[in-house]
């Protein structure tokens, strides 16, 4: 299939990269002399250093467990000096206090250094080292060159001809040419059939001309396209011999390779600030009969001969190999986000202190308020949930590219494309609402930009959109779901793993009992069993309107249920890789506390979705009732270790950039050496005093 | 109380500056000569003009009953046409494309622009006329003047003395000195009575010495206290003869009269860039053993002799006239920003285009998409259901300060208190949620600023942090709820009227049946049982834990089942509030649709809380089943009246201030005009060229 591919090449470019075609480096992977546990160290804030030394496991222990293995845990401490001890990367100021162009101005510095730097990571490492590496060198951001590695290389590399690839892989690989990826209009995203921007084949020259036939047409969002990218593959309409063959893709050049100005026939800007995301210059693109040579169309699937005759692709669809594994890295990097949100504010509420909760014995931890325990203990163990997930992916996307490559088997491709769509539309929105509350439970110092909750925030949550939005992926996850369904009612169901609970029969009662005593199996099953009922809930409400609307109306009627099934199939999912990861942990205590961990998520998702889990009576009152009590408990058990858990994360100050969140939990004096670099703060007088408020408070006094 | 008495003092305010004390002014009211009604006009858009011409109501009618009467919305477009056409409020550049300092200068030309022109509202008016005169002049923004008239007037109106009063309230009036108010500290916020300042009383020189004797004890946050306060009404631990006599206000000079630089002994300046409200310069304050007059304490309750003999005030607390206030203004502010984010949100998904639901019938509508009516329609539901509430703590405002100054009667005070802090926190939270709900049904476009959305979201979810932050609010609506309880089951309840249901028996049997035969007493009556039921639960529980714990660990233990019973209480009043405001409505048609928006809206909150509702079997099974699938019905029912419903909230494009939910529809071509005004578009090519890409090209095309 098309899909399958994509991917191998996609892969292969990363070798190719790290053999051959880059810029010039001195650079060796350095030795850690440090040791990787330095988390207690003198002048901490005692209260923290408390919490650390009072937690039930070995440090080191979880933080291989969390990191897969030792390997993983050294290479971040590795990467972390490594990127500490260049000047290239150092931030003269905090980029908080950046006005856009000079955040623009950073990132596109600090990307050309990581160009510089590329040895001390290996780059075929995508899941792990490079992002790792890129938050360290630049932070939560994308840049200029974000789209060049993530669509405009692979678009090469999936849809060039053997000659096309050879002419524009090594300019693109090694930088000589700047690229982003152009499909997405004012007008259309999500349904690319109808975008408006044409390639009109003119034989009398043997060229494309380029057209933005309206407003609505003017290309919109593709990253780097405003003022960086020298390149675009452009997603167009190609009309040829009169006729409209849809959507294909083109190599257009955009800016003069000597002065990088546009070339005749281009406009080009950057779109305006955004939520988040500014140091990117996402851009609009518009044509004005812009032409370009015939074999700018990329060919490897489709073909437009000289005298315009056309050449249908084999397969009736493109590749989407980099749209999956972007997806993908995705809930890796969602994962973190959530994680450095919960850390921030889990240090931050065991060394704030305020209130009494017994009188006389002084202010306590913040932490030690049930309902601060209650909204950020469930997101350190969503972050966890989130981040073995992600493992999971990875190796599936692992095992779908060596299947592709060594037998060219695809069979697991539909499952990666499924649990990617799920797990991106659940995490997304599950992390930016965790961000949220860990923020607020940070009451006013949340707000400033100091806490990094605002750049974690507006960052992530740009992955509810991008990439899929949530509701269209999740449809799509319901659509495989009805697939199955029909498949199991018709007798003959061959399941994918993730799939296969859909295939057995209900067991009518409900097994979840007090966290203590039931078994990690007692609550998949509940689970399973609540998921199952949703999907032929809404399989036969499908069939049922199907009797009297068509296909896709009765779709859109019961859209809702299906997103609500989808839903709960992907957290299903979430709840029964948690445990699975758990049971690999090979360090008692570790395993212990991460268990109890795992549980409390499973028991708040069932406590968040009671009413399905009660729906006929499947999970009784007492059980409902003994599972909030049980979610008390488990805050209670949880309370100490809370700071040595977020330190499982092994986040390094530089990472998470946030004063709150600072791992000695001096948090007061850094705020206010913060605030001292303020803009605003370099003269004691605003302008403003002079121009709008002396004259004002003077007139006044004149009155008085 | 001392909480009544700051009420007409406050009240009285704003009749002494409307009456003598402001900047010239040659403006009168201007007379009205456009319709109000001018919502469909040539060159809209015909997909968003077919929506309005086929509702089912007039909207004019509509809009009366939604702003209460034709004279608050004659007001309404008198204030727009004024703002409109005084130049000094003019935005040569849009906010979105400015750096913190010209925002901050932009702002404060624009808030002493709003002084001069102070004459075109009726200032009194300040839950209606004021909010929107500010956000015409400068959109959803805080300035340097905002906590000089919401707490520096206030305080010196509650806390002085006659001679401090004569003394300070014309300068502070007139705006000859430009004040903050001074509590918050780094390391204490919602616990007083531990802040770190403190006033040392020096007998020999009859003065205070204030002085911030740590870091963590360093002013935090007060508005305009940066760069543009003069003074600040200083909280800080009173000492005197050797003793510390808890927290007190004092009268604090800040900069130099003439050239506004900081006085010696005061360390002032900027905290630093925020989430949002980056117009406000928040601001920290250090004192090194600065020393002010023994008659800058506020004297009116507490005093210090000349020889610091202390005389403790006649109550126990100080006024809290103010912070009542604010929070009850906080709701109307807040219901306007979930309605900006839903008629945003409408308006673009009206003439938004994308996929088609019947094959060759063309693109739909992304309205008629039934995901996108759940998202959305549900959240204008809410921005009524609050904006009607809004009306109700108003109402009682003016109720609570006429008994108060009428006959001394202080009865309902409690009840506003209780009422405010609830709406407070369950408003904020839920305008958050559908702020970003809105956001996200925009697709890309909702993630850049021309939507305006990061700017509500921004704005309005400060609001669930400053005025009291949401659980401790709630934790306080659980205090009156428990006494309640307590009385009911002492046998001897004289309810407030917010309260009286908890002293009801229940009636056993659930009464909601389908939307279109059950009353608005049977929704009602439902969600006062369930309230009822979940505020004795948590009282049963408190009293059980009680006997083996002390009073405060019971109530931390049981806090979080006491904030959720407390958020039910709250939902049962916005339910109840809003079927009672509709049957007030004089005309049928909008009267029939706006009913169903409020069952839309309560059946919405039964479906959220199904966990509680089926609670021991109080809703069964087939009636949730039946709210479900009802809420489906009432989406299509609603659906053709979702524009001109959106449109009653009657937002000027001034007001509105987003490209996407234009009234006229025109969103793509507006678009574009909005991005070509970004400031990285002044240049075609951006300086990061010469200095990153183009040497990092050069050097790789040179390898190549």
């Amino acid at each position: 299939s098309p899909l399958s591919d994509s991917i191998p090449l996609f892969v292969h470019f990363f070798e190719l990269l790290s053999k051959s075609l880059r810029m010039e480096s001195t650079i060796s992977i350095i030795e850690p002399t440090s040791p990787y546990y330095n988390i207690v160290q003198h002048g901490d804030n005692p209260d923290i250093t408390k919490e650390r030394l009072t937690a039930s496991f070995n440090l080191y222990n979880m933080r291989k467990f969390v990191y897969e293995n030792e390997y993983k845990l050294k290479r971040r401490q590795e990467i972390l000096e490594y990127v500490q001890s260049q000047s290239d990367f150092d931030d003269p100021v905090d980029p908080s206090f950046l006005n856009r162009d000079q955040i623009v101005d950073r990132a596109t510095r600090k990307c050309t250094a990581m160009m510089k730097h590329v040895d001390c990571v290996d780059i075929s490492d995508y899941f792990d080292e490079g992002p790792l590496y890129q938050f360290l060198a630049i932070g939560r951001e994308l840049h200029c060159l974000s789209l060049h590695y993530g669509m405009f290389l692979p678009t090469i590399q999936n849809q060039s001809d053997e000659e096309q690839l050879e002419e524009w892989l090594p300019k693109a690989a090694s930088m000589s040419i700047l690229g982003t990826f152009a499909q997405t209009e004012l007008g259309h995203g999500s349904n690319l059939s109808k975008l408006e921007t044409t390639a009109t084949y003119d034989p009398t020259t043997q060229e494309f001309v380029l057209h933005t036939p309206t407003k609505s047409a003017a290309k919109w969002w593709p990253g780097g396209l405003g003022k960086s990218a020298s390149h675009a593959s452009v997603m167009a309409q190609l009309h040829t011999n009169g006729e409209n063959k849809g959507p294909h893709l083109f190599m257009v050049p955009l800016r003069d390779e000597a002065t990088h100005s546009p070339l005749p026939g281009i406009t080009v800007g950057d779109i305006g600030p955004k939520l988040g995301i500014n140091a990117n210059d996402n851009g609009f693109l518009i044509f004005d009969h812009y032409r370009i040579p015939r074999r700018n169309m990329f060919m490897k699937y489709s073909k437009v001969e000289p005298n315009g005759t056309y050449t249908a692709p084999p397969h009736a669809k493109l590749g989407f190999g980099a749209m999956v594994l972007v997806r993908s890295l995705m809930i890796r990097d969602q994962a973190s986000q959530l994680g450095s949100a919960a850390v921030i504010a889990i240090r931050y509420s065991a060394v704030r202190r305020q209130g009494e909760i017994n009188e006389g014995e002084g202010e306590v931890q913040i932490l030690d308020y049930r309902t601060q325990q209650y909204r950020l203990l469930p997101q350190l163990a969503r972050s966890f949930a989130f981040l073995f997930a992600a493992y999971e992916v990875k190796a599936l996307y692992y095992e779908v590219t060596k299947q592709i490559r060594d037998s060219a088997n695809t069979e697991l491709l539909a499952e990666l494309h499924a649990l990617s769509c799920g797990l991106k539309a659940v995490i997304t929105w599950d992390v930016a609402q965790g961000i949220e509350q860990s923020r607020l439970s940070c009451g006013g110092h949340g707000y400033s930009r100091a806490s990094a909750f605002p750049d974690i925030y507006t960052y992530s949550v740009g992955g509810c959109t991008y990439e899929g939005e949530n509701i269209v992926m999740l449809l799509q996850v319901a659509r495989f779901l009805m697939k199955i369904a029909q498949e199991v009612r018709a007798g003959s169901p061959n399941l994918a793993e993730i799939a296969e609970y859909i295939g057995r029969k209900d067991s009518g009662t409900s097994r979840v009992k007090s966290w203590k005593t039931c078994s990690d199996e007692d609550i998949v099953h509940d689970f399973e069993v609540v998921a199952r009922k949703m999907i032929f809930s809404s399989f036969d409400r499908l069939q049922s309107l199907l009797k009297t609307m068509k296909k896709k109306e009765a779709w859109n009627a019961c859209s809702i249920d299906l997103c609500k099934a989808a839903r709960m199939h992907v957290k299903t999912y979430l709840v029964k890789n948690f445990f699975a990861r758990v049971r690999t942990c090979e360090d008692p205590a570790s395993r212990e506390v991460m268990h109890t961990l795992a549980k409390l998520y499973a028991f708040d998702l069932i406590s968040g979705a009671s009413g399905h889990f009660m729906k006929g009576g499947y999970l009784s009152e007492p059980q409902a009732d003994q599972i909030q009590s049980d979610i008390y408990e488990m805050l209670r058990t949880l309370r100490p270790e809370a700071v040595a858990l977020a330190d499982s994360w092994d986040f390094s100050d530089l990472e998470l950039r946030s004063v709150l969140g600072r791992r000695d939990g001096n948090v007061y004096p850094a705020l206010l050496e913060w605030a001292k670099q303020s803009p605003l703060n370099k003269t004691e007088v605003l302008p403003t005093f002079g121009k709008y408020l002396e004259p004002m408070m003077k007139e006044c006094r004149s009155h008085l």
